[in-house]
């Protein structure tokens, strides 16, 4: 069952790309069953009524679905190219993600965020592996850089960051994962987090974690820490 | 230190794209060390020697680098599109993989094949995403068009195949991967497997495993399996 996004809850009507690709690419009509989420949560089966480019629909069913019982945000810092941050929220949020913070850190240059982080379009990548994915809970995706209060903020139980210092043998993200909790994991930039980062984050309760034996992209870091974390929850 | 690929025995120097990049990006000049792997496990420790645009080396030293305890083969239906089996390929080569195989299922679109799957470009990603994560081989390749073969020809300890049945509660590969042995995952095209392709797999001694409770893009799914099964092997 084909399934579309439509966050405004007293809008019935699909948007222009959905529109366009319901009647051109799928080629459905008035009378034709689809499914429609807000991404939070919602799913209504619908019946489609088409009058011209508009797309509208009538809802014959709405149900609920709960989330699951544990969070995972991914803060990581900006890669520089805005197609690696694009696959890296698709492909997050294909395995199952609640939160993507984009975290400005010392090594990364501020100049080029804005080109790389164009947070409109991401939004609408992660709608879209949302919808792929069959999934009824859209990622919530944020910006921050100020580093410090980001940190001192992060309210989750369980605080990691993907780091490992020298000669000291680290534990592997997936044991420090506790069951039905809310996990958060820093993934820094390629020129990794400078010291006082670090220190800071560790003063305030995170450990750090390894994501591997080789050494991985940012963009692959993040999409490896969220998988191991969404496998250390569901065995 | 820097790490490049030379992947003949008897040719001391870099090629063309390394060579520019030696000189004008890292700007380095006569008399600077250098590491160059030829892909199958050696590390040479080499300084360089540069005259005009020929950047050669001398080497000083060369170590074996034994391979891992287990080994790794994702046999993927090759996606639409030449970017997203790249992807793959990168993301694949930086977590660790020993052979990915692409394979052309009765769903694949064998027209487009050709297009999308470039060996020459892939085997180039491999190398880079190889120096990348600093590592000393560098997976091989394949091509495969014929199903049936390439299942009876699997010789791998651990035969698995992502597919996910109606009702039946499957594994995760996770708990299917045994240590130090030879793993095999396949991972369908969008389409799916079709019953034949899935009946000839289960008859060759292949297991179904689940990838996960969210649906998955191939290339997603490809990448998930080989982290899934690398954590197995570590953890």
């Amino acid at each position: 069952m084909h399934l579309f996004y439509q966050p405004e809850e007293n809008l019935f009507e699909l948007d222009e790309e959905e529109a366009k690709h319901t009647t051109k690419v799928l080629r459905l009509g008035s009378g034709d069953m689809i499914h429609v989420t807000d991404g939070k949560g919602f799913l209504k089966k619908c019946v489609l009524n088409i009058q011209g480019r508009k797309v509208g629909y009538e809802v014959l069913e709405t149900i609920f679905v709960a989330r699951r019982d544990f969070e995972i945000a991914i803060a990581v810092a900006p890669t520089r190219k805005a197609e690696r941050n694009e696959w890296m929220v698709e492909k997050m949020t294909e395995i199952g993600v609640e939160r993507i913070d984009f975290l400005i850190t010392e090594h990364t240059n501020p100049e080029t965020v804005n080109r790389v982080v164009n947070t409109t379009r991401l939004n609408r990548i992660a709608a879209s592996a949302m919808k792929q994915s069959q999934q009824y809970y859209k990622p919530e995706i944020t910006v921050n850089n100020k580093f410090d209060s980001f940190i001192r903020n992060a309210s989750e139980e369980t605080k990691l960051i993907a780091y490992v210092p020298g000669q000291n043998k680290v534990e592997h993200v997936f044991s420090k994962v506790k069951k039905n909790k809310r996990t958060l994991l820093l993934i820094g930039p390629e020129g990794d987090f400078s010291e006082r980062e670090i220190m800071l984050a560790m003063e305030q309760g995170f450990s750090t974690v390894s994501l591997g034996p080789t050494r991985l992209r940012t963009e692959t870091a993040a999409v490896a820490g969220c998988h191991a974390i969404n496998l250390a929850q569901a065995l």
